[in-house]
């Protein structure tokens, strides 16, 4: 069976997240739900990661096996017309036929996600349920500072859900950087790893608020993640500033 | 009684545009009833512009006359904090105690307007009626230079809704700048002047969107100018990509 790989756009709101649900609707069952207008099969398609409820992607990656061969453009085209048609707010970018040991999931080799956080004192509109509303100005140098403690191999138990069913909470972070965006107020967390634990982001964005409010220094927070302790953590940031911007494979697996 | 000039920014998606109407939700209603759950006053906010549903603005600018002397940043806080509450997409930038001869309208000296179009195959998603989609790319120079024959004092009846309810259809377009935008296949239409006619902007994005795509040439747009004639406009695009952006005042009047 041909294998496709789909890079995926959508706005997280009102979604139950990433993953079929019962009672719930998801981007995967709005995916799998065009796809069987587009072919009549009944597909299932796999991501690279399994973002929340509310969380946006810009190049999610998943991969789908259709029974029969068909040229990338009309899967990507075909499917996106179904999705319109529908109202869900979930387009494919591009579509591509790929070996058939390509996996969305088990090929990445890592993983980038922006958190955004918009400053100012008026009530988010434009950008409403796209960003994280702070009536405060933060420090993003501060946050920048405090957050390069994080990056390395730690152990998150402070930065992960009590959900999270990863084995382990040791995990490798490569990049996590705060910038300040190109409209004013806009501060940019940018993370980037292999692979991340449940709510980890958040948790972290969480935190580096506190940072950036001036009510915790960098100390505090290395004193969190030595802590190993859940209840270490800063609020979870909630889900609307945090987009899944790409994924990457080894070159020969693409 | 006191005047308040007010900054102000929404969302137009699912109003019916500024003016209040009856059976139809608009943004001068949303502002008004937040006003009235504020003050327990009921009272008119004059606009600069009446936008049509659908259209977006960052900066409209209206006026409203108090009973009582209220600290300006109170008066922003608290109305904006009854149209969050409402779920209204409309939130007050900022509010001034202003001078009583300040009329929102008739005070206004130039208007700013801003028209999105963002050029990909893939459906929008993120900017999902925020901007108007093109499947295909568009000439953004060519829309330019085209653009220019529209600058300057001229009868715009060709780019005027037939229901357009202004005495002359003659105005003085201070500028009309197509630039390529910040992020790929954004293009901005940037349009300035004291004052614009029903549905001007949205007949020069038509317009020139046909330029974009080749299928009209820059003479082409002179020669539907001089026609005066509303049946010689390009298609008039639709209300998602439009901004009313900003509006500005003589520096002894604001």
């Amino acid at each position: 069976m041909p294998r496709y790989r789909l890079d995926i756009e959508y706005d997280g709101t009102g979604y139950a997240g990433w993953q079929r649900q019962d009672n719930h609707h998801s981007i995967q069952q709005a995916l799998e739900t065009a796809f069987k207008k587009f072919c009549g099969e009944t597909v299932v398609v796999r991501g690279a990661g399994r973002t929340d409820a509310g969380v946006h992607a810009l190049g999610q990656v998943g991969h789908v096996d259709l029974e029969k061969l068909w040229p990338d453009d009309t899967v990507r085209d075909a499917v996106n017309a179904y999705l319109l048609a529908a109202g869900e707010r979930v387009a494919i970018l591009a579509a591509r036929k790929v070996e058939d040991g390509f996996d969305a999931r088990f090929s990445a080799i890592k993983r980038h996600y922006i958190y955004r956080i918009i400053c100012r004192r008026t009530p988010l509109v434009i950008e409403r349920n796209r960003a994280l509303w702070s009536s405060k100005s933060l420090d993003a140098a501060a946050m920048h500072e405090a957050a390069q403690c994080l990056v390395g191999r730690h152990d998150f138990t402070t930065f992960r859900s009590t959900n999270c069913q990863a084995n382990s909470p040791v995990r490798n972070l490569d990049s996590l950087d705060v910038v300040t965006g190109a409209t004013e107020g806009l501060i940019e967390i940018h993370a980037s790893a292999r692979s991340f634990l449940h709510n980890q982001i958040r948790s972290f964005a969480g935190t580096l608020r506190l940072v950036g409010a001036g009510k915790w220094s960098a100390a505090d927070v290395a004193a969190a993640l030595e802590a190993k302790d859940r209840k270490a953590c800063g609020p979870v940031a909630a889900p609307e500033g945090l987009y899944f911007r790409a994924v990457d494979y080894p070159e020969t697996d693409t």
